[in-house]
């Protein structure tokens, strides 16, 4: 998306309200770093609570915290799960629409790979099927590729 | 991305280093809810201290805290602006570094009007030439449109 001349004329005509915004009704549901790591580590397939507490380091309380809201939002499934001679426990797995943030976190993990990161990724997404790395694009409905850059913020017509 | 076995394999064999991930990194720079609705806001064209505060209700230490973060990471430029009879003040645009958020942000809007809007959304992302709706969607570096689904993770060989 673009800052364009166009843009901003629509966002000052018709200011978006919060609640009208995909995104930031996104926000509210994820814009947090806990709740983030939590979710690249259900991609990694990573959903057992004490497996995820010890790659995050992440302290109990907010880690359950984190973990109650987004199985509250739909985003994970609490599933009961019972190893031999031990009491049961949880983990926590991607819901479809927990699963239907994969671009969104696909696109940060390509940003934070261009810009923060000084050396090549070691860990690549592909296509399970042919191996070939994958990118995250911006496309017409009719399958045309399209630079960001030429991406910008309309308000529909009602 | 799928959490398959595949990756589950892959991710437990070697666990990846939260510095060695690109989403991590990402993280740790942009997963706060201010900071979200700030490149929101960025990204609608709004870049004045006064606007984003009125737009957002934000409180004015909250939100100048985040501004900072954002200029030490490059993500937004301080740009200082005067308008006759006025003292100088500054308004904040986004860097090349910040607009190529575009696409992460782009997909946490469509997954937001997705499954939390109950209505359709009044706002749209766009060509810009042609006003066709665009998505987001993943590819292969030869332009062939690939199923999010249809992603794994795998580590690369070094």
């Amino acid at each position: 998306m673009s800052n364009s001349a166009r843009s901003t004329a629509a966002a000052r005509q018709a200011p978006v309200a919060r609640e009208a915004c995909g995104l930031a009704l996104a926000c509210d549901v994820i814009g947090d770093r806990w709740t983030l790591l939590i979710l690249r580590e259900a991609f990694y397939g990573v959903t057992r609570f004490e497996a995820v507490r010890s790659d995050l380091d992440a302290p109990r309380a907010i880690l359950s915290d984190r973990l109650t809201a987004l199985v509250q939002n739909g985003i994970l499934d609490r599933v009961r799960y019972q190893e031999e001679g031990a009491r049961s426990r949880h983990e926590y797995k991607l819901t479809a629409k927990g699963r239907d943030l994969g671009l969104a976190l696909m696109a940060l993990f390509e940003w934070g790979n261009r810009h923060i990161r000084s050396e090549p990724s070691p860990v690549q997404v592909v296509e399970a099927a042919t191996g070939k790395a994958l990118r995250v694009c911006a496309a017409t409905r009719d399958g045309r590729i399209v630079e960001p850059s030429a991406a910008t913020i309309r308000l529909r017509r009602t």
